[in-house]
């Protein structure tokens, strides 16, 4: 939590760092480092109440909760008044550092260790020691010191890649002359400057280490740090590690994380990208169809992703069929034939086939219209400054035309209140709201993801359009269909 | 940009494929494996548009370009008809494929291959074979196929990590016996299903491959295959292997990619990303005002990025102060410590501080307001079905109040206009349009980030805000408000 809230762009109040460690704790990880306290009063206090929830949880293997401390006096006493179990202490080590940054010798940065090691011990918590930018130190000199925090009595020793220069081998090769010389436990700490830090933290580990630092969907300074569900999930399937982990939580937890902190997950991340578990090429989903294993590396539910089959260009004729038939068509092989031309003609102009573009396409050539349980036929939005964001909706739903108008802090919200207006609507949530937009220029084509529950049970939506408000829209109403098609039973 | 379109929800026009193509050539690439023609007759047709424009273009040393074809003579026969160099001929040989894609034996598989090796070398190309998911084939029945279609003529043997199973180890210890069993180069292919692609293509280096397949961005099949600007800066800046990469385009080419897939560049993304040279913490800040490389482990300008200072509660004294004389004023220590102090109380509620958030801090710590060249007091827009986006704005440039309104495909495109239909408004274009909401409810927080350029002159704008279109307007406003301040010499 630490090292991801250094996330440049990233603040995250007291209350949302406490629901995240809780979230770690029930995931299974074996210690949290909460906060660096000296960095402010609200840093601090956050640190406490952590470490004062997961006190709290009941039952019986909880994360241990550990804070930052630069290797004075004054960041320990801190620290150590809080509550936590455990005391990070860390200085730098490398010449770089020494140099230009601390302005001490290598005498004095040892002795400073050494001392803050000594202190934090008696404050009676347990101490992690990192030697920053060990990866940069002289071999000789960090082993030096390693040694001597070591016999002043730290219980762990660190060792972080803090500009992430090494490669796997090179970690491997550091780690294991470490591990050599120390009794205590060894932990590592990767940074991803070169897309390494996952590779780098399981070289580590296969020299020894019983520890590494990793970070929800790879948050941190610059590049981030190690991944958290790329390097458990690593770990238990590539080489049989067995963790504490609950896997199937691994998706929640990315997405609370994504969520807030605003750091989006991209669809191509491992594990936990929307894509993961992903199919659109003829090939590819021709395989997944006779036996998943052929294109899936693990089970999707295993780390609580769903499979999805993504039609487009690439698709062949096995996705369409069976995507034709979800939607409750009974096709001719010629009119699938057409279906399939339609789908690469649109993909080779660039367009993107959603499931709403999809469902056209299909009603077409099968020659009935699609009816949806619920339209909005016209809608008109308003903002501005100085103007309150308001919707005035006209509603299709259930063969009953209704009208309706809603406010909020922005013209989406405000869309979502005037559809809550409705009588007969649904009552839903929204549990997730993603919008995505690149472009050259101000036509950028966005899209958006929602998800919404209603009565327990959830539903996604998507929409695309160059007018970012009526992605929304679409979105929104493709969900609400899809929550009134499973009431209905159809 | 053949497995890179795969992606997903990816679709390129023919257009944009030469544009990227292009591109790549002009970044230094070996070899574009442009596309799978039988796909599409899209597919095929810009294939042949590839070949022909790195074929048309001057200088000596071009980009191999490249088609992918199934061990068939009829994708074969295709994609030679289509002038690429080279065509990348495959075959399934792991039990799970030969069992439930294909249905067929070792021994018709490897007939097939060699069958196919052959037909294409008699047509003239450069032929690469490539053992599908070779990395769950049996290691006796892969070597026996690699040495029967190296005999048959391949010039390169590929292995492809087709579901990204592969640990770093593992692959070095693959890759380095085939290599000793074969005469012909040997390339690898690996898929980021556990974040270790990158790791595990130069794994297969540090075995002796000679080639590895790669992707702008690390898009593809599910979490995608190896990052090129990830692989390439390794290689270079860590293994020492020099390469024709020209890295001051890394940046450029990775934008274009993202701009046309529509697939995000996450802000955390080694190399390309936008924090990937970003400092936000307090020790990290003072160290990189000491010496960059306290905390950077390449130089940006390196690969075609700008080093970045962001503010936020993590933020140290230094960095403020630097910040602050940037914005021209000069403030004594008391200011700077209320100015610190009110950073880390809005930091500590989770409010992030945006460039115009710190004017507006300082401005009301030195006394004064701070006075922009362009302000919209007022504006209002609208959008809707079957309503024409439009925008009306109140403007203050340089002292005068000026009414516009502008219409467009959306509310941004609209502001845009009304905007640039100002007289005395600068000229511009937008080069970006970048916007990020992730959020529980329809009240997410969205984060705008434009590129204009004006005259040869580019700056950067964000906005943030709850309302989207406000973000927008928000970012416009501050990215015009920079080209004005340049063009006076301010």
């Amino acid at each position: 939590m630490r090292d991801g809230e250094q996330t440049p762009g990233v603040s995250l109040t007291p209350e949302e760092k406490v629901e995240i460690a809780l979230a770690l704790d029930d995931l299974g990880v074996d210690a949290i480092e909460a906060g660096f306290p000296i960095t402010s009063s609200g840093e601090a206090n956050s640190v406490k109440d952590i470490a004062r929830a997961v006190r709290d949880i009941k039952g019986s293997v909880k994360s241990e909760v550990c804070a930052l401390a630069r290797s004075t006096q004054k960041d320990i006493d801190l620290a150590a008044d809080l509550g936590v179990d455990t005391i990070h202490v860390f200085i730098a080590t490398s010449p770089l550092h020494r140099k230009y940054k601390l302005r001490m010798s290598k005498g004095e940065v040892l002795e400073r260790a050494v001392r803050a090691v000594e202190y934090a011990k008696s404050r009676g918590v347990n101490v992690e020691f990192s030697a920053e930018d060990a990866t940069r130190t002289e071999l000789d000199f960090l082993i030096e010191i390693f040694k001597a925090v070591e016999g002043a009595g730290a219980d762990r020793i660190d060792i972080p890649d803090t500009v992430g220069v090494m490669s796997p081998p090179a970690m491997r090769s550091l780690v294991g002359i470490v591990v050599r010389e120390l009794k205590v436990p060894v932990s590592v700490h990767c940074h991803n400057d070169f897309g390494l830090a996952v590779a780098n933290s399981l070289a580590g580990i296969e020299a020894g280490a019983q520890q590494a630092h990793v970070t929800v969907n790879g948050i941190g300074e610059r590049a981030g740090n190690a991944s958290l569900e790329q390097f458990v999930t690593s770990l238990h399937f590539l080489y049989g590690i067995k963790m504490r982990i609950n896997f199937s939580k691994l998706r929640s937890v990315s997405e609370l994380v994504e969520r807030l902190t605003g750091i989006q997950v991209p669809p191509n991340s491992p594990i936990v990208g929307d894509n993961a578990f992903s199919h659109e090429s003829g090939i590819h989903v021709h395989g997944i169809l006779g036996h998943p294993s052929t294109y899936e590396p693990l089970s999707p539910e295993a780390v609580g992703m769903q499979r999805r089959i993504v039609l487009g260009k690439h698709t062949g004729r096995h996705a369409v069929e069976k995507a034709v038939k979800q939607l409750g068509y009974d096709v001719s092989k010629e009119e699938l034939d057409l279906i399939v031309a339609k789908i690469k003609e649109l993909g080779d102009k660039g367009i993107k086939i959603t499931e709403r573009r999809f469902s056209k396409i299909v009603a077409e050539v099968v020659g009935e219209t699609g009816v949806r349980l619920m339209e909005v036929p016209k809608w008109t939005v308003i903002t501005g400054k100085g103007v309150t964001p308001s919707a005035w909706i006209e509603v299709r739903l259930k063969g009953r035309e209704i009208r309706s108008a809603g406010w909020g802090v922005g013209p989406i919200d405000a869309i979502a209140n005037a559809l809550k207006s409705i009588d007969g609507m649904p009552k839903f949530r929204l549990s997730r709201f993603k919008l995505n937009a690149v472009s050259k220029g101000t036509d950028a084509v966005g899209e958006v993801y929602v998800k919404v529950e209603s009565d327990g049970m959830a539903a996604e939506g998507f929409g695309l359009s160059e007018d970012i408000v009526e992605a929304s829209m679409e979105a929104l109403v493709d969900a609400l269909n899809k929550v009134m098609t499973n009431e209905n039973g159809h």
